[in-house]
């Protein structure tokens, strides 16, 4: 009997994602860690939602303990349509739904859209959880390089003219792992090519909301006329990821697959999550919420880049975000950040290599992710420091 | 621009599942609802889990709000291997997770073993949430009939002789539509059966622990010695639907791969959910709690077999189960029960019709399936009498 014929072709050659692996060595105490992607947890309204869900137990339990619809919790989808129509989010052929956090909207898109062999393009580097469930329905990837205002869109076409696209994956605010927010003439230029060739966007825009400088830049799908644009957003950079609520929007044929296909995944998400987060907004001052996160993301973002110009190498270069919770860093070509990686775990720091995010995750990488949003004030300089020591040597 | 070309070959043709579509009738207020299949209302531990909760978040909260390991909450983890042990269940070479639901244990199992066109056997009727996943991962559907001693193991063999059969899915114990178990010598063959043609068996089990009647049949799982068998629990029956907690065994190799899907299906399972079936499972009588269930059920079978025997006509035939929660009523053949559904949905009740759990879901079916767990006393005399004079009309 050999077990790997239990398997099937889409998983075998599949990798566990290298940033939850790295999540699993931040257990060991005092580890300084700019690898997660999450919102600093002084931020999580604890009292408040204990107190919420009590309520919600005492008054509505057993309407909360049943299933649910699989569309989602039908007061949170009103309120998602809500923060949507603000965003420009959301026309009469478009539905919303909510799901178990952004990431099974994404997932639960690609296993309705995507057949085996199609050609996806993507942003090089990207979000590792898109590109593994990109993966794990066998499509072509197609990465693209990014510059100051998000991915060329020169590449894009070139890649358009020469193969047959399905879908466009992109973040165009705040991108995850660089921190590059799109221009509007790239999304404007982004949609064209979408309705010239004849393929879909997936817009997917956990941080937008996580704005601290500049203005802002309207979302692709707010441009959208007919259907080509699915929008895919969350509460885990605003709220928690630990809850798992996110929602995505699209034309209603589109989302009425990923319907089908979220009934038999997990029928429903949750409804305790969905109930604590509509009551919260509901009852709580959501926005100025946002504004605290945005308030501290800006003073943390502006601290560490005021520690890497103390203390990396000149060599060094590294992104300028005006939101969101990632800056992207590069050392000169030709040297791989894995190896540092290893160094500075073994000093007590963490990140993510640049390799984890790329398209080719074999290929060594001269680039690395940072987060600034979790670690306290003091732990960004140690931590900042004790990178630009590992730095030094090998740059 | 045609939307439909949006779409993968995979969903194209799949049905939403007719019984979520049932569910959203159910809506209208005084409706007799024997078509869902969740515990009672009443045994929900409301009060206990509100203050749970509460102290969750007051204790906790930071730690239950970010990101959590794919794997599931370990302490969840341990309490789940220990109730599997009862069970036999979990060798060496096998492995537990978490996952939002069985659904969803079943769902990405599927995902990691099933290849476009490979066959599965499962009976026929069988669960449609399972048999839609099936569905959507594109396999060959053989079903299989049933007799009072479970799935018949001859015509198995007939199949396995025939086809090159990938899986066998089985709800062995208080089986769903059917409420039929399966006796321990048509589990041993099964078993004997995979050995010999080189497949595997999946295992569902979310019903096991409520018995109410008869001697306890060990499970597949435990006669399994080299991982032939995949394990899928729950504790949507025994605890709380919406909460969407669950858990899948089995062979490490395969669990890997189930992990790795997770991954990129929703992260994580909820946090404040894993934690909270672990709280309330290590603080309380959880025994007692299933207890309580198995007594509720027991009682509620009783009755709704008594109304049936008293109003029903004679030529419709019913299982009579040992535990569990549904079932199966038979009338003459060539009557089909979808129009005797409509005529009861306008006079107040619901049931699930057959012909929504066949592997061929286009043909009449001259079965369907009845709840018993969560109306009162009072409507369920109410509403078989109502059917009974619904099926008078037809049989």
């Amino acid at each position: 009997m050999n077990i790997q014929n239990a398997l099937a072709d889409r998983v075998t050659a599949l990798k566990a994602s290298a940033i939850r692996e790295i999540f699993k060595l931040l257990g060991k105490p005092g580890i300084i860690s700019f690898a997660g992607g999450i919102p600093s947890p002084e931020l999580f309204p604890t009292k408040e939602w204990g107190e919420l869900m009590k309520d919600i137990f005492d008054t509505e339990g057993s309407k909360a303990l049943v299933y649910g619809v699989t569309e989602g919790y039908a007061p949170l989808v009103e309120i998602v349509d809500d923060i949507n129509s603000k965003n420009g989010v959301g026309k009469d052929f478009d539905r919303t739904i909510i799901t178990t956090g952004a990431q099974q909207g994404i997932d639960l898109l690609l296993k309705s859209m995507i057949n085996e062999g199609d050609g996806v393009i993507c942003e090089d580097p990207s979000f590792i959880g898109t590109l593994n469930s990109i993966r794990s329905y066998r499509a072509t990837l197609h990465g693209v390089a990014m510059d100051e205002c998000g991915i060329r869109t020169d590449l894009v076409e070139e890649i358009l003219k020469e193969n047959k696209i399905k879908l466009i994956y992109t973040i165009p605010t705040f991108q995850n792992p660089t921190g590059i927010t799109q221009t509007v003439e790239r999304r404007k230029k982004l949609l064209e090519l979408a309705e010239k060739y004849d393929c879909y966007i997936l817009e997917d825009n956990p941080y937008g909301d996580l704005r601290f400088k500049g203005e802002v830049v309207p979302t692709i799908k707010s441009m959208d006329t007919n259907g080509r644009v699915i929008y895919v957003g969350s509460f885990s950079k605003t709220l928690s990821p630990g809850l798992r609520v996110g929602f995505i929007t699209g034309h209603q044929a589109i989302i009425d697959r990923v319907i089908v296909c979220k009934q038999v995944n997990d029928v429903h998400t949750p409804l305790i999550n969905q109930m604590l987060v509509e009551r919260y907004i509901k009852n709580y001052d959501f926005d100025a919420h946002i504004q605290k996160g945005c308030d501290l993301y800006g003073h943390k973002c502006a601290l560490m880049l005021e520690c890497m110009d103390k203390y990396f190498p000149e060599n060094v270069t590294y992104t300028r975000p005006e939101g969101g919770i990632f800056l992207w860093c590069t050392v000169p070509e030709g040297i791989d950040t894995q190896p540092i990686f290893k160094e500075c775990i073994d000093n007590g720091v963490a990140f993510v290599p640049g390799s984890t995010c790329m398209v080719d995750i074999e290929a060594p990488s001269n680039c690395f992710r940072l987060n600034y949003s979790t670690m306290p004030d003091d732990k960004i300089e140690q931590g900042i420091k004790i990178i630009g020591e590992v730095l030094a040597k090998y740059v």
